[in-house]
């Protein structure tokens, strides 16, 4: 667990994108970060206030996380000294970057005569058990995807945000780099062992209250030859009682794999549901999340009551209409 | 890579079935193994000839396989001698155990006084790549099982022997510790990095002649909550031609889920079809593979029949009647 709140380092982010880690925190648990660190040069700007390490303390900061990604995922020498002189200020470090924390020596001997600790949210700290696959209380969602990087995160967040805004009881569990640094914690699902991915996902989504429901990052999918077994980890390990199907219309072909196309939604919602229901036999399609960035004014109302009508099922872009119609159908499921 | 031939360690064995990993070799490639090396007590006898270190090396013997498992998979003080004596005789160590060879601080350090290797098949020594879904030239074919352990290793040397016994270009493409030990070579699929399963299946049968035939050893199962995720690797990885249904009849519910129930073969067969033509168009399931062991010598037969008929394909028990109605079946599709 990474301590709360943040100080968001930005670096010499050479533009937005490259900062959307630190994004994303903004974006979903904004009072997890308290200001933001740039570099000269840094070309994003989260609109919090710049802070230096000091003001961040006397802010409240607990932890510096590097929320920029640059060329390569290495820590830059020009990084190296704000990063010694966070860890001496009395911050813990966390990073999503290939290139880990504890890779770096003098980061290493830093943080341990400072006592701190470094946070490389990239690989696992945990022993996950093997899967045992028992029924555990509380109900669980699964964001799962016509193909890699259409949503899924995003979905997940924006249905536990809504959840939360109706004091209803809601955990977003993490998969992944960027959603462990959102919240604090998760299960970097996609460095774990083969043998323990399942039990990873129940670890991460234990029993709970009855009316408590669990939002899954969802990694990859069931479609998508390179990432196929982590999707199919997180059903079975999920044991979801609900799914939404994301999707992204107007991709012309599965991410990374120029020969392979993008299934059908009927297709998504089918294979994933024979699936799910062997760890769960009451497992639903509650509704469709459809990423809509790359769609006019016009076209993208259309196309949902398009995909709507044939489905039967709420249709939504959550990012650009609320996530509002999707909790509504998950909670009449 | 191993180097073969192999003297075979059987240590202490308290029976025959704790040796199942020399037996396997001894049972599937009877040339790669010279002799057997039996501790005082030892309960296990593969019919090999007994030999002292000296005696194998004469023999040509090049790496001392630990055939045996023990309680608990760990390496026993009774054993250390002989591994010790073993490469300072000039073997190098092969073993599947739990409890690495290269964990053993006394083991390293005589490897590397002598100039031996230790070989741990249990984890991977390669940097696999992540899967990129091309098409690769030559045949493949993989065994899915209702469940885990239900003879897909063995449906698959069964297959691989049957081919080379009529001269047809194949080889046996090991996933598993038995299997690498068995041929030298392999990929320990569930000790694999999430991200990189499915690329190191592609790794392990790539382009080849148009008539060659990989038979690649399933793991887990679509239908086995704890492992279905590397069977999808298998699937999308291995981007098979022919896929073989494998299955026991007689087992009450999912080994080690006694709240799972096992699938029909017919499901299994729509669904891993469905998963391996995303990879795939043309993957095509060719046969059934039935582990009849529990069965009597008239129910055998009648189950084998009555499976034929429903599922209009070839159904055999290949340890108890040869596998060369699969191999025909393979080579009509």
């Amino acid at each position: 667990m990474i301590q709360k709140p943040y100080l968001l380092f930005l670096g010499d982010a050479p533009d937005p994108l490259a900062a959307k880690v630190a994004q994303g925190i903004r974006d979903w648990r904004p009072d997890n970060a308290v200001g933001q660190f740039r570099l000269p040069g840094c070309k994003a700007d989260l609109g919090l206030p710049d802070m230096d390490l000091a003001e961040a303390r006397a802010a409240g900061a607990k932890t510096l996380v590097i929320g920029v990604a640059n060329r390569g995922g290495v820590i830059s020498q020009s990084w190296k000294k704000v990063l010694v002189g966070a860890l001496e200020e009395g911050f813990d470090l966390a990073s999503g970057l290939h290139n880990l924390l504890r890779d770096e020596p003098d980061l290493v001997a830093v943080a341990e005569a400072t006592g701190r600790s470094l946070h490389d949210v990239r690989v696992p700290d945990v022993d996950y058990p093997i899967a045992n696959g028992k029924k555990r209380t509380g109900k669980r969602c699964l964001a799962v995807g016509t193909d890699c990087s259409v949503g899924k995160m995003y979905t997940a967040l924006a249905m536990d945000r809504e959840m939360k805004a109706r004091s209803l009881k809601s955990s977003f569990r993490a998969t992944g780099q960027t959603g462990i640094l959102i919240t604090g914690s998760g299960v970097p699902l996609d460095a774990v062992i083969a043998d323990f991915m399942a039990g990873a996902v129940e670890w991460l989504t234990p029993d709970n209250d009855p009316d408590h429901w669990d939002h899954i990052e969802g990694q990859g999918s069931l479609f998508h030859v390179s990432y196929s077994g982590v999707t199919m980890a997180l059903i079975h390990g999920g044991q979801p009682d609900a799914m939404i199907l994301c999707h992204e219309p107007t991709r012309p072909h599965m991410r990374g794999l120029p020969d392979y196309a993008l299934p059908s939604l009927e297709d998504l919602r089918d294979t994933a549901l024979h699936l799910a229901r062997v760890a769960n036999p009451a497992c639903r399609v509650v509704g469709i999340s459809v990423n809509t960035a790359n769609m006019g004014e016009d076209e993208a109302p259309a196309y949902l009551a398009e995909v709507e009508g044939r489905m039967g099922l709420p249709a939504v872009d959550p990012f650009r209409y609320g996530a509002g119609r999707l909790v509504d159908a998950l909670l009449a499921s």
